[in-house]
């Protein structure tokens, strides 16, 4: 039951990190200037699928257990929210939308980890990374944001 | 605690519901040939907000009980799938590559009415309006690829 439980868990994963090859940076991100301590972009898919198999195992733990109803909402708050950024920022060019949609991602992922940490706290600690990588990923934004006033007032005109 | 849940859970349908403001069908939907039967576009954000309202009280229900961890895992799943398919449609104009979203989407859709039903039967009846309408949503897909074949063979050039 735990393998069926992490492969669902994955798989919800996996459908908004697709967003990531659909929405794929291009010449509008390369152009954007960008603080020095930026990853480069292979960086990006290698730590989302380490983060999404820990996301999935904290996922199908924390299901098994009893009590988990604050967690559970909380677990798919976190992933509906996870796959907002991605055609925010990328698709629509949209970067103060994007750092608030990143605020509100950055919180339900840190109430996530609370409440799985109080239902099992390796499933808590399994979150712990993904945190992290939201937090610096939410300084990029911040610093993109920062260092392209004129890109950050800009409506992409979106072709119809 | 069931309506913190309810308010979660209502809050992850919003974020997905977000995409159909932030990514609205335009010019490009409008000149596409579309079945006799398409509904008006008002009918879309009312039937969705009650559905989402629906899917939350189910989600909240099912939380609460016992033994509910596959139903948990594919309400996570079904609404992590319910985000792409607005960014893909609308955004990408992707035509086809909806279609195979959305058959997705309906496949996780029919298992958690499943797996809530088990449950639960009153949380697995309010997930049957919403296998519905996702059934006509796909079977609208279906037919604007159909009777735009040209529209459908396009990848829409990301202005970048």
């Amino acid at each position: 039951m735990f393998w069926l439980l992490f492969g669902i868990f994955l798989a919800a994963c996996m459908a908004v990190g697709a967003t990531g090859g659909l929405f794929p940076p291009g010449a509008w991100y390369r152009q954007l200037n960008k603080p020095s301590w930026t990853p480069p972009d292979w960086v990006f898919p290698v730590t989302w699928t380490t983060l999404y198999v820990l996301m999935a195992a904290a996922g199908a733990r924390v299901a098994l257990s009893p009590d988990n109803a604050l967690a559970m909402a909380l677990w798919a708050l976190q992933i509906a929210m996870n796959g907002l950024w991605t055609p925010v920022f990328f698709g629509l060019q949209r970067i103060k939308l994007g750092m608030i949609v990143l605020s509100l991602l950055w919180l339900s992922v840190a109430a996530t980890l609370w409440a799985l940490w109080q239902v099992d706290w390796i499933a808590g600690l399994m979150f712990v990374p993904y945190l992290i990588w939201v937090s610096i990923a939410a300084a990029l934004n911040w610093s993109v944001w920062r260092l392209n006033p004129k890109a950050a007032n800009e409506k992409r005109a979106v072709s119809s």
